[in-house]
C-alpha cells in the first residue's frame, strides 16, 4: 500500500494537533516524521509515530517545551532539552552548532534530557545543507552486551558523520549494533530468514545468523565485536559528560528510552569548492574498486537516499497497512 | 627474550642520533617507541622501528623538521607537518589542541604531510593526562576494500577516543579493519591458526577465519562490514578536508605510507570531579554485565595497558630476538 507524502504528513499533523502540539512544533515534527518515511527510513517515520504519541501520553515527550541553555564551557554550549520532542531539540542543536561553526570554525552543542532523534541522518543532512561538516551522536537505552559479557549494558548509540557534496551529501548514520532490533524482527517475521552476516549469539553462545535465536538471547553483537563495544562505550561517556546528562545506565533504569544525551559538533570550511574537490576525488577513487558481484557498484553513505526519496515522492510512500490504519485511528 | 625498558630506549636513542636526529627529537622519538613496546604495543614499538629508520633513509621522514601553521579557520588550526616524524608531529598537535581546549572548551588541530603516528593511543593518553577528552584520527594507505568491492580503496584509518580517569584513562585506539595485517601475519606464522572471528574473505569470496587466505585475497573486512566501510571513508574525508592534505588515494599513489593527514580534537571540562563521577559510574555499570566465561570480566578500553606496563617495567620487555639483533646492528 502506498500513500502520498502530503497525505502522510497531513495525518501526522492532525494527530499532533489533537495531542496538544502547537502549530509550529506540530509542523516541524510532522515534516521530520513524514520525511523519514519519504526517504526510506520507515522504522523512524510512520512505524515509530504511534510509539512517539504513546510517549506524549505518558508525559515522557513534552510537546511544546523548548530547550534551555544551562551552561557554557567556552565555545561548548550545554542545553537542557526539557523532554521536548527529540526531533525538535536535535534540529535546534544542529542549528546552534552551525551558527557557532560559522563564527569560530567549530561549534559543539550538547543536550541532556532530550528524546529520541529518530533518524540521526536528518541532522547530518541539515548541517551539510548549511555547508558544514558534522559529527553527532546520541546515547540510548542498554541494548548491547559489552564484549565478554552477556547482559546488555551498552546502548547502540548512533553516530552520524556528514560532509556536504553537490548532488547528494555524504552522510553516515550508523548505530553501533550490527543489526537493529527492527531488522532482526523483520527477518524473524519473514520465516526467520537467515541474516546475511552473524548478528549476535544464540543462547548456547554461538555466533549466529538466526534472528529468532538472537532476539531470545538478547545478545546482539556490536559492529566489529570488541571494537564496537569500546566505541559505543566511548560515545556514552562523551555524550553524558558533555551534556551532564543521563548515561545509558540512567536511561535504562527508567525502562523507557527518554531523557537521553546528545552531542552535535559542526565544522565550517568556508571554501566550499575545496570541500567539493576533496570529496568528489575521494568518492571517485573509492568507486574504482571492482565490484564483488557482476553489475554491482560501490555506494557512498547516503547515496541511495535521494533515489528512494524521488521514487517515494513520485509513486507514494510504501506503508504497512495496519500501522497506517492505526495512524488514522489516533 | 626480555630487554629492560632503559636499554631498549638507549638503543633507539643511539640509532636515532646516528641517523641525523638532533638530541631533542631523538629523545622524544626514543621515548615514544620504547613506551609503545613497554605498554605491550610491540607492533608500533621495536617491531616498527627498523621500518621507521628505513623511511628516514628514503627521505620520507625528515628527522629535524618542525610543523608550520599554514592557515586558521576560526579556532581550527591547520598545520603542515613537513614530513617530520609522525610521533613528534602528533605530540605537538595534541599539545596545541589541549591549549585551545583549555582556552575555548574545544580545540581542533589538523595536520597534513605528517607521518605514521605509530600507536594512536599515546595521544589519547597525553590529552587525558592534561584533563582533556579527545577524538583523534589519521588516514592511511589503502588497505581495506569498500563494502561491495574487492580492491582496497579505503584506509583502516585508526580512531582514538579518550576520557580521563583516575587509576587509568579510558582510551579507545581502534583501526577500522577487524584485524590488522600484523595480527593476520601472526596467525599465519602460528601454523595458520584460525582467527577467533571472520577477518576477511578468501579468494572464492567466502567469509573466512583463515589468515593465509585473507592475506592472499587482500580482502580484510572493515569493522561491522558495511558500517565500518562507511565510517573509515568518513574519517578520510574529514582528515583530508580539515588538513587540506593527502587523501588515502594520494598516499596510496606513492606506494609508501608517508605524508598522511590527521585531526586532533580536544575538549576540556574544567570540573574534573564531574568527569570522574560520570566515568566511574558508566564503567561500573558496564562491568555489571555477567561475564560470558566463568571467571571472565569486562574490561574498558585501555584498562589492560597499565598492567602490561607495570609487568614489562618489572620483568623487562619481551622482544623478538631477530628484530632486537637487527636494532643492535643499525
Amino acid at each position: 500500500m502506498k500513500i502520498p507524502y502530503t497525505q502522510l504528513k497531513a495525518e501526522f499533523l492532525r494527530v499532533l494537533l489533537k495531542n496538544g502540539f502547537n502549530a509550529d512544533t506540530a509542523e516541524q515534527c510532522a515534516t521530520i516524521f513524514a520525511g523519514n518515511s519519504r526517504d526510506g527510513v520507515y522504522s523512524h517515520g510512520l512505524n515509530r509515530f504511534p510509539g512517539f504519541i504513546e510517549y506524549v501520553h505518558e508525559g515522557l515527550v513534552k510537546p511544546n517545551e523548548k530547550p534551555t541553555l544551562f551552561n557554557v564551557l567556552g565555545l561548548i554550549e550545554q542545553w537542557d532539552g526539557n523532554r521536548a520532542p527529540g526531533v525538535i531539540n536535535a534540529t535546534f542543536c544542529t542549528d546552534r552548532a552551525i551558527v557557532l561553526a560559522k563564527q569560530h570554525g567549530i561549534g559543539c552543542v550538547a543536550i541532556r534530557n532530550t528524546n529520541h532523534w529518530m533518524r540521526g541522518g536528518v541532522y547530518g543532512q541539515q548541517a551539510a545543507d548549511a555547508g558544514c561538516l558534522a559529527i553527532c551522536f546520541t546515547n540510548t537505552i542498554a541494548n548491547v552486551p559489552p564484549w565478554g559479557g552477556i547482559d546488555p549494558r551498552l546502548g547502540n548509540n548512533p553516530l552520524v558523520i556528514a560532509v556536504p557534496k553537490q548532488g547528494g551529501h555524504v552522510v553516515l548514520d550508523m548505530a553501533m549494533s550490527q543489526y537493529s532490533f527492527g531488522k532482526l524482527l523483520q527477518y524473524r517475521a519473514n520465516n526467520n530468514e537467515a541474516l546475511p552476516l552473524p548478528g549476535g549469539y544464540d543462547e548456547a553462545g554461538n555466533l549466529s545468523t538466526d534472528a529468532d535465536a538472537i532476539l531470545k538471547s538478547k545478545r546482539v553483537v556490536p559492529v566489529g565485536f570488541w571494537k564496537g563495544s569500546g566505541l559505543t562505550l566511548m560515545l556514552d561517556l562523551l555524550a553524558t559528560i558533555l551534556s551532564r546528562g543521563n548515561s545509558t545506565e540512567k536511561i535504562t533504569d527508567t525502562d523507557r528510552e527518554s531523557g537521553v544525551s546528545q552531542v552535535f559538533i559542526c565544522i565550517h570550511e568556508p571554501d566550499a569548492a575545496l570541500v567539493e574537490h576533496f570529496t568528489e576525488q575521494i568518492i571517485a577513487y573509492t568507486k574504482t574498486s571492482r565490484p564483488e558481484k557482476e553489475g554491482g557498484s560501490i555506494a557512498y553513505p547516503g547515496e541511495g537516499m535521494l533515489k528512494t526519496r524521488m521514487r517515494n515522492l513520485a509513486e507514494g510512500i510504501p506503508v504497512n497497512e495496519s500501522i497506517w490504519n492505526k495512524l488514522l485511528s489516533l
